[in-house]
Formats: C-alpha cells, sequence, structure tokens
C-alpha cells in the first residue's frame, strides 16, 4: 500500500501552531519517526537542513538528519541509499523543483524513493517541495495574471502522484491563472494549488486539507472550451466552464471520483469522526450546529 | 432601450493602440459625440480631468468637457444637470468608489444619469468607476488571499447593471478570492472580474471583451455547497463547485442565458461577423482556421 504524501504549500509555521509541521512529524511516527530532510531543491543547502532539523526534533520526532544531495553522483552513491535506510518519512525542502527532478530523476535515489514510497514511505515536501511529487510538474509560469500559454512550463516530475499538476504559496502568490492554463492543457490533470501554510494530505486517492490556508482544485473535467492549441505564446487564453473548489482545514477532496468532502469534527469522546460527502443541501442539513 | 456600459480594468493603453479608449470613443459617437468626464472618485479631479481630456480629443471625440462633482452639494445643482445635457457618453475616472456612489447616489445627478442611460446614454468607466456601476459593488477586501468572508466590504452600486459584482485590476492583483467570496454570499450574483487594459462592453444583456486582458467570469449557479454563513470573520472559506470561465478579446457572455460567446472575426468583407455560442466540440469544429 503507497504511503502518505503531505504536499506543503511553503511558509509554514515554524514558531507557533506548527500545525502543518506537526502533521509531518505524526505522520513519522513522532518519536519513533525517522525523518530525513533532503535539501537538493536549494543552492543554500545547509541553513536549510540545520532549520528543519531543529523543528522536527523540537515537535518530538525520534531521529531528524539531513543529507546533502547536490549532483546525480550523490544521488547515484551509497551515502543516498543508506540514509533512507529505516526512514519513515522523507522531507523535502523549497528551492528550486527542478533541481530536484534534475539531480535524483533515474539515479538510484529516484528509484529507491519510488519503491520504499509504495511501501509505505510517507513523502512530505513544502514549496518546491511540494511541485516535484506529481507525473508533470510546473517549474515556473508568470504570476498574478490572466493565463498565457507558454509563460506555464511544465516538465516531469517524481511520479508519486498521478492524474495532479500541484502549485505552491497559491493564493500568495496569484498562481490561479498558471494553474488554470495547466489543466487546460489537458483537462485530464486534476490541478491542486496550494496555500502558504497549508498542507494537502494524501493517502489512498483522498486529499484532506491541513493549515491555515486553502487548498484550490482546478478540475477541467467541466471545461467545454478552450484556445490553448490555437493561441499564440502570449495571447491570453480563453476557457470556458473550469470548475474550482476552494477547501480549508476540515475539507478534503476524493481525488479519483473528482468530489469534495467534509470532516465532521469530533465533538465529544465517544463520537466517531468521520466523514461526508459534500452533496449540497442533504449535506447542509446534516452539519453540526448548521441552521436547518 | 438602456444605453451602453463599457466597464474597463484600470490602467488602459492611453499612448499606443488605446484600444479600449478607442472603444470608449467609437460608442460616444467619435466626431459627433460629447463626453463628460466625471473625475468624483478621486481626490485628485484636475490631473485626471485633463490627462483624459487630452486622450479623448485625440482621439477623435468631438466634444469632451470634465465636471468637478465633488459633494452632494455639487451633485445637486444645476451645473451637475447642465453637463450632462447633450452628452453622449459619461466616462468615470478610477480613485474609490465608495465616493462616486456616497456623492452621487441620490442626489439629483445620480437620478438624472440612471435615467439617460436608460434612455440610450453610454457610461464608461475604469477602475472604481468601473465597480460603481453594479446594484452591488465591492468596496474593498484583501488581494491574494484565498476567499475570507469578512475582508470583502460590499455596498449598493449605482444599479446600473443588475445581477452582477464587478472587480477590477483582477489578474494583476490576485482578486479572483475576493470576487468567489462575493458571489459566494448571493450566487444568484454573477462575478465579474475585469483585468487592467481591458473592457467589458455589455449592451442588451450581452458583455463583448475588448483589449488585452481577460474578463474573468465567476458563475455561482454551480455553486453546491459554501460556509459562507458560518465561518468567523477571519477563516478562509470552503467553496464547492463554483464555475470560471476566462475570456479574452474575441469572446463575450451572455449575462441572461449564462453562456459564453464567440464572435467571430471578420474574414473577408463579404463575410458578416457573427457571433456563435460556444457548445464544445461543434463549435469548436466551426471555428475559422480551427483543425477538426
Amino acid at each position: 500500500m503507497a504511503g502518505k504524501l503531505i504536499i506543503i504549500g511553503g511558509a509554514e509555521d515554524k514558531e507557533r501552531d506548527c500545525e502543518v509541521l506537526k502533521e509531518v512529524a505524526g505522520a513519522a511516527g513522532g518519536g519513533r519517526g525517522r525523518i530525513v530532510i533532503i535539501t537538493t531543491a536549494t543552492q543554500n543547502p545547509r541553513p536549510a537542513a540545520k532549520k528543519y532539523m531543529k523543528i522536527f526534533q523540537r515537535l518530538g520526532v525520534g531521529d531528524v538528519r539531513a543529507v546533502e544531495i547536490e549532483s546525480r553522483q550523490d544521488a547515484s552513491g551509497p551515502k543516498a541509499l543508506d540514509a533512507l535506510k529505516g526512514t519513515t518519512c522523507v522531507f523535502f525542502t523549497g528551492g528550486d523543483q527542478l533541481r530536484i527532478t534534475s539531480i535524483l530523476g533515474g539515479t538510484a535515489m529516484g528509484g529507491a524513493l519510488k519503491e520504499l514510497f509504495e511501501r509505505g514511505l510517507v513523502i512530505a515536501g513544502t514549496s518546491a517541495g511540494a511541485s516535484a511529487v506529481s507525473s508533470t510538474m510546473i517549474v515556473t509560469g508568470d504570476e498574478e495574471d490572466s493565463p498565457r500559454k507558454c509563460t506555464v512550463k511544465m516538465a516531469p516530475g517524481l511520479d508519486l502522484l498521478d492524474g495532479c499538476v500541484i502549485d505552491q504559496h497559491f493564493a500568495q502568490r496569484g498562481r490561479i491563472g498558471r494553474l488554470m492554463c495547466a489543466v487546460a492543457q489537458n483537462p485530464h490533470v486534476l490541478g491542486i494549488g496550494i496555500d502558504e501554510d497549508t498542507a494537502a494530505v494524501i493517502d489512498e486517492g483522498r486529499l484532506k486539507v491541513s493549515g491555515s490556508g486553502a487548498v484550490t482544485v482546478v478540475d477541467g473535467s467541466t471545461l467545454s472550451f478552450s484556445n490553448v492549441s490555437e493561441t499564440r505564446p502570449d495571447q491570453p487564453l480563453a476557457l470556458v466552464g473550469m470548475t474550482i473548489h476552494v477547501l480549508p482545514r476540515g475539507y478534503g477532496f476524493d481525488l479519483i471520483q473528482r468530489k469534495p468532502i467534509y470532516f465532521k469534527p469530533q465533538e465529544d469522546e465517544n463520537e466517531n469522526t468521520g466523514e461526508k460527502d459534500i452533496q449540497g443541501q442533504e449535506h447542509l442539513q446534516s452539519q453540526p450546529g448548521n441552521k436547518a
């Protein structure tokens, strides 16, 4: 059974509630967990490693270490595979997602990550580390502008999550235009935009939102028309009928059925936390505390 | 028959193609037109008046004048009503939309504008001047953030356009979150977000896009759920099933039927310009130049 993915939108709280990083610490096994921090995305690995080691130790993770993988040689050597032994969770720091894929893709470490993930390894990543996990990833693109075709550049990702394209620092950097453009290029793909200090926790095809912002899902299955294949590179796109869901903490998404989920909060000890599919009126009436 | 509305997203080109301002000049009647510039939105009216008078004169408008309406007394006095006599087009400059409504609303000038509009007066506005024309207008709200209920403040607008809420500087200021929030509060209302250097030209219930950016339509009729009435003011909203259309030049929207429109470009003299409803595959095959 494949492991859990914890995809973080960047700038996660490291000093107050630390909700998102606690999610990682918990998934890693807490006191019995071992987190390996991979700093490949950044060209400044030591401060990043130090920062996350301190936080995860403070959050009670039993064993936290960092491994410097700066080149394909590093990713092919014994140091890399040794680092993964006995690891319960790998954590990718931020930087440039193209560094992650161009350095790890096709190496022994890249292969081992995928295999261990399929056997239950938790993989977490923030910012660039979030974007890199899907089959196709966004490398770069204009922000804060209407969708324009050629400003979104995509490339193959680490292939740990099928059928989705991920973007991060989402609301804060005005990236919905580029995510809609990515989805328009193949509307079969689901766009997942993650705000800062927010995580999408993905397990067995179901996504759950954690943190203070929202996860925006861009669903192109209702897209009745786009001119993405006809426009010149700098022209704004026409997109007709894109469906958008904005999901904060307490909500989630069934990636297979493409339906939002509501996670009922646990109101007393005897009550089970449950989840409900959001089905309009029936759901609203059954929500705790809701007016009939 | 009601007049035309030309709603501009701000920062319209004033030096090169001037496509959007030419749209206004043309609608005003060109050499036989009379444009009155109303600078009420800004606390610095004279430079704004001068700027637009120069441009419209350069674009060939026969008669261009500005009227300073700085107070409700101004808007109630004879100067205001005299200024509107014989006018073919009123142009609202940018600034603060609340100045427009709080100064003009309920005065003789406010009433005259509505009446003349219903008899064919063209009303154009940029930036704040665009937001002010609808029944309910956005006053302010957070930008570049996930939708949050209480950061969107709305107030009654000039009531020249029913059933829509307008936002401007749209892509450039990351305002889709606040527009989705406004629509969630009453999903009957259509959200219309206009980018910089872009205009929505609205006539007889049909919107046509002009300029270099896009008009984003946020249609809440498919919204199956939102928690807008339950959340605390600063909590991010959950929105399920919002429909988004992004429409650049050459496209439009039927505001009554809530359907996008494609305006077929005129390819030769004998061919009529036409418009088509965008209906997915049938439309794609009938589009000029499109691969079958």
